[in-house]
């Protein structure tokens, strides 16, 4: 890409993503590999008045190296000052710039799934304690590195590849548009309104059906449905994903039962899980079965209480730019745009404002796709009555 | 270079360097461009046992990135969260593996001194309170980078200037020897002998006499002299530079006088000053000129009140390895190997065990480089006796 877009890309990622503020400490972490964009943002958002901007690169070969030599039981050891720097960005009211994949799908090949559960790295536990808190301005955007090009696009050789994916980072981020900026808004107003005709209606659980799916997932009295964009406690305004097409809610933890089958293959920190099928009871995931690296999803799950049960579910509609690619991007923050998904782990506070006691709690967040053309999405009111949602992709709303 | 050379390197570094024990976390900085290093190092470390390895890249184009685009009075502010993960890895007792150069030469060229005077960056302030500590076991040691390597050799092309440096790393760092950790041990052992001669001298002061140098350090009652390894309060033996060649001590901060010129360039942090002469009044650096980049040293000097004094003097001879290879490199871990040089800033505390309240303190140090073949070294003893420590290179004690 040449150096004007990738300008244009870091601009969007630091207004309209992070939105960074005269004076504000800018993190950003990245693998290595991202470093063209991480010093594009980084001139950006000092040109925006930046006071400091601390580049964090996480190194998923460092990672990988680890899984392949180090003793099993300190796997799962964290560095205390990994989760005390990012309470200090939270107490500093930062602005945080997550650059995807933090490691490269695939990149974990033939290293034991049971092994590669225990480390969550670059994962932290403080991170939604921290949005929760709602004190910094963040986001995720995605960079095109080689590792991960090559696994999206494997019958291209590396450059094609590469030249591929940002070109369907170009169209899914709107930078074909005269001023992506103003995409980003329109779409974020029009993700806003969905939500809120969602949230008018107050359903006390949705449904999922479809080939191998047929999961009710139960909404809390306080659930509403939020898309597009958040508001910190200081009042800015901030696109938390870049891209972004869904609207989304906190379930009801302890109410969610059947069976899913994902409808996309799930990256967990470089281990691909296919085939992904899960049943729930009461909330719990009682079964998880895959066609691949079943092991890494259990190991997650393993993590605490909160780790089996849901934290989030999200509604996209066919109309999704991310959808429409038709690719699999094995990356949540793009597959998870492309199509109606659920998350295990920890919930979001302000998807169930005043029902912070009773979301879902977990050291854990792994979304897995389980929406389709095939999958229609149903809300069940608080009287019993079916209401569509999604048919065919379409919302009926 | 292949495999078995970067292997074999990375095994000395955490070896003989660090010393990594098992269970210990290894703290790895590094810029970028250094990743083959690190990763060697990251497995070699894990090999060893080591219960995890917390890589933090510095990114140097970042840093010249701030120092064109932010604003001048951010350009003094350090996350405080980078010296509390410092702190941290004390408490841990870590081992702490530094990659040089933090920033290549030149690569802040075109870029206002005054301006790069303000960023210490990477440096922290807390470096010397976790050294004095001897709680970590620690270790600097270089990696030839592209930029380092064509600002040492501009007259080759790119990959010429790396395999030139990288033979002469080889060469310094002893790993044409069968045994490089044995060769080592064994210069360790005879800088230990020449520093214990001198500290038996008791000398009150050191003389530097060549030209535009007649220096007159003062020393302590208490200093000593120290080279090779260090032992940490747990007893584990490191080496805090791969190569090393000089034996130190801690200067009186307030009997420092007379003029001295550099006798190489130095590099502060990307900015490589030219000609650099000072001259010293009870102890105080009074006037700093410089044919480039004087502004460079004189913002480091400002720092704060121990910034203008000396913290260290060390003496090398001409037996040296990294003296023989007779190339500049603009880097104080080869260059203070090549030459006898003195410290602008803080002491580190066993050059003057009992000392610790007279001893110099700063947020700075900066060594640079006063000796040569043509720079005799004196000691004066405590009745005014003349001492030949160095005559033409050659140790004469």
């Amino acid at each position: 890409m040449d150096e004007r877009a990738l300008r244009r890309y870091a601009d969007l990622i630091v207004e309209v993503g992070a939105n960074v503020q005269p004076g504000q400490v800018v993190a950003v972490s990245a693998d290595p590999d991202a470093r063209p964009l991480v010093l594009a943002c980084a001139r950006s958002a000092y040109r925006r008045g930046a006071r400091f901007v601390d580049v964090a690169y996480f190194d998923p070969l460092a990672k990988r190296i680890r899984l392949e030599e180090a003793a099993e039981e300190t796997l799962d050891y964290v560095p205390p000052w990994h989760g005390e720097r990012l309470l200090a960005l939270g107490e500093a009211h930062a602005a945080r710039i997550s650059i995807t994949p933090p490691v490269p799908p695939g990149i974990l090949g033939g290293v034991d799934p049971a092994r590669a559960g225990k480390d969550q790295l670059p994962f932290l536990k403080e991170t939604f304690e921290v949005i929760n808190a709602m004190t910094t301005t963040w986001t995720v955007a995605a960079w095109p590195s080689a590792a991960w090009a090559s696994a999206v696009h494997p019958e291209l050789d590396a450059e094609a590849a590469v030249a591929r994916l940002w070109q369907e980072l170009e169209l899914t981020c709107r930078l074909d548009a005269d001023d992506p900026a103003a995409a980003w808004r329109d779409r974020f107003a029009e993700l806003a309104r969905v939500a809120g005709r969602l949230t008018e209606r107050r359903f006390d659980a949705v449904r999922f059906e479809g080939p191998g799916t047929d999961l009710t997932v139960g909404l809390l009295p306080e659930s509403r449905w939020t898309g597009g964009t958040l508001e910190t406690v200081d009042g800015i305004v901030h696109g938390p994903n870049i891209p972004t097409e869904e609207v989304s809610s906190a379930p009801d933890p302890l109410r969610v039962d059947g069976t899913v089958r994902s409808t996309k293959p799930l990256d967990v920190a470089g281990s691909v899980v296919e085939g992904l099928r899960v049943r729930f009871e009461n909330g719990r995931a009682v079964e998880v079965e895959a066609d691949r690296n079943a092991d890494v999803l259990r190991g997650r799950i393993a993590t605490d209480e909160g780790a089996a049960r849901l934290g989030e579910v999200a509604l996209v509609d066919r109309e999704s730019r991310v959808g429409k690619a038709g690719t699999i991007f094995f990356n949540t923050l793009l597959d998870e745009n492309a199509a109606s998904h659920v998350a295990l782990g920890n919930a979001y506070a302000f998807t169930a404002p005043g029902a912070e006691d009773r979301i879902n709690r977990s050291a854990i967040h792994v979304d897995f796709m389980i929406g389709g053309d095939d999958v229609s999405v149903t809300g069940i009111g608080r009287g019993g009555e079916r209401v569509p949602i999604l048919r065919s992709g379409a919302w009926q709303l």
